[in-house]
């Protein structure tokens, strides 16, 4: 082994609710993993005081001379300031340099990016977009983030802010958001919270039964919805085929920006397989330019969502330039 | 003067009526101008003949070893392949490899690329988006097209089509593209050929007499539509309202995406000045998540427009890692 050659990184997901982390080798194995809950932390400091201990043990295990540094995906997170700015989802309100933070307490140099940025460097070291320059990445949960590489950097845009593609509008006049207050963007359709509104919508307007009409109406979510569709419910069904008409169109839009090799859907949303898939692909295909028809590879993930975060983060590591 | 750097290129723009070319010092200027017939020329090697014989008083007047490359800007050029594929505005039909016809007769590195690509390279050259890393040109004329800059480096795509903005679908089940057929693309309203529809529409509808009523319906063009509004009229003014719409939600879509710094709109379509850009402004702010808001710079392109091709093709050659 060359000695010279710093073999590990680290890797936290940083949550509303929990923060997992990893030590990660140079193929993409988690060696060393665990969970710390970040909403009981009222500060940023006592949180990287305490991930500190968490980690302590991994960092002893293989010696911090052999780890390379500290990647962070976290909500609102920017890379080129390293602060998370007016994370609505974190106990810390205003700007909080974590980087920083992170970086002075381990000694070690740390990356941080949003989520769904981290996402799509997990995808472009170890998985779907392996080799890839120019692709995207679609995370399907609560709300719809994007992660997007073209000429195979990351688009940060001119202030760290780019890849909001869930709040691109692709229903002009349509759906209002219920946080952003715009209309017709495609989180308020393409999320679980979109799912789950279209449902409603739906079962309102029905006039043959559903299998969710015996579901109380604030029991329905976004699972009791892929439940129904699996059992071969017809309403529950059509929810995924406008969701996913919606999710296609929208991603026509994408492929005419920037022309990408693949997209790759990530994300619990996704657990609906071809009910999505199938029509996703027929309304982004009917939508193309002549000259990205049926060149586009769409597909789900191959990475295990559990596992994913903790890799995109630790991937940003392997991106240094230290 | 340092012999070593070569102090000049050649500017090309293919038309689908006219080709322009000249001869660019690295200050933007430039030195030798003219003009030839694309359309009267029936193979690509007819027409790169006399290309060579239009440009040979220029290239002798400096000499062939003080000229870097010959940088092409033509409708459906492809940057990575170097060829002109299957272009419908001109006789070449097919793919012609332009770039290696080019290079062989001047003996010159040639680099070809769409128009608007090379309008986004004179921008960042020469124009307003001068010092600028993050940017997007959108032209605005017959057609709408588009350059996009992200990081300092154009957006080609993995296959050298991306930024085919104009296509991006901003009114599902709008308007039909009378040549791609698809409903609702921001060209189909945004390009001169959109704003006459858009005229068209409006009178057929209105209930107060409008100057363009006094025009048989097929002389109503995007200049006349123009005049009127100039002259006040209402209605002729209400067409660029519209249009500055839906061209404002476009962009608004498209600041998520990249996240630029500026947009710089370019072509005949912007001579309508404050009367475009007013509601492009409006919606475009009105529809961007707060993170975006009052950042973009949104601006017409500070370049000659009959110079302006010349010098964003040339452009391409100061970018040469030749």
């Amino acid at each position: 082994m060359n000695k010279n050659i710093k073999q590990y990184a680290l890797g936290v997901d940083i949550g509303g609710t929990n923060t997992k982390f990893g030590l990660v080798n140079h193929r993409g194995e988690i060696t060393y993993g665990g969970r710390l809950s970040t909403s009981a932390y009222a500060t940023p400091e006592e949180f990287v005081d305490a991930l500190y201990t968490s980690l302590l043990p991994a960092i002893e295990s293989v010696g911090l001379e052999n780890i390379k540094g500290i990647g962070v995906g976290a909500p609102n997170a920017n890379f080129f300031s390293g602060s998370i700015e007016h994370a609505p989802n974190l106990n810390w309100k205003g700007i909080v340099p974590l980087a920083s933070l992170i970086s002075n307490k381990f000694h070690l140099p740390c990356s941080i990016t949003n989520d769904a940025n981290a996402a799509a460097v997990g995808e472009m070291m170890y998985g779907a977009a392996k080799g890839m320059k120019d692709f995207i990445v679609i995370t399907l949960g609560t709300g719809v983030g994007s992660g997007i590489v073209c000429g195979g950097e990351l688009v940060y845009g001119h202030d760290g802010f780019a890849g909001e593609l869930g709040h691109t509008i692709i229903r002009p006049g349509g759906r209002q958001h219920w946080s952003t207050g715009v209309y017709g963007s495609l989180e308020a359709y393409a999320s679980a919270t979109g799912i789950v509104l279209t449902a409603k919508e739906l079962l309102a307007e029905a006039k043959q039964h559903s299998m969710l009409h015996d579901y109380p109406e604030d029991a329905i979510d976004s699972k009791a919805v892929f439940e129904c569709a699996m059992q071969g419910d017809e309403l529950a069904k059509e929810v995924y085929r406008f969701t996913g008409q919606i999710l296609g169109e929208a991603l026509a839009n994408f492929v005419m920006f920037s022309s990408p090799e693949a997209i790759v859907l990530f994300g619990g949303v996704t657990k609906a397989g071809d009910l999505l898939m199938n029509p996703v692909r027929e309304h982004m295909e009917k939508n193309l330019l002549a000259v990205f028809k049926n060149k586009v590879l769409l597909m789900f993930s191959e990475l295990k969502e559990a596992d994913a975060a903790i890799l995109g983060a630790s991937a940003l590591v392997w991106a240094m330039k230290v």
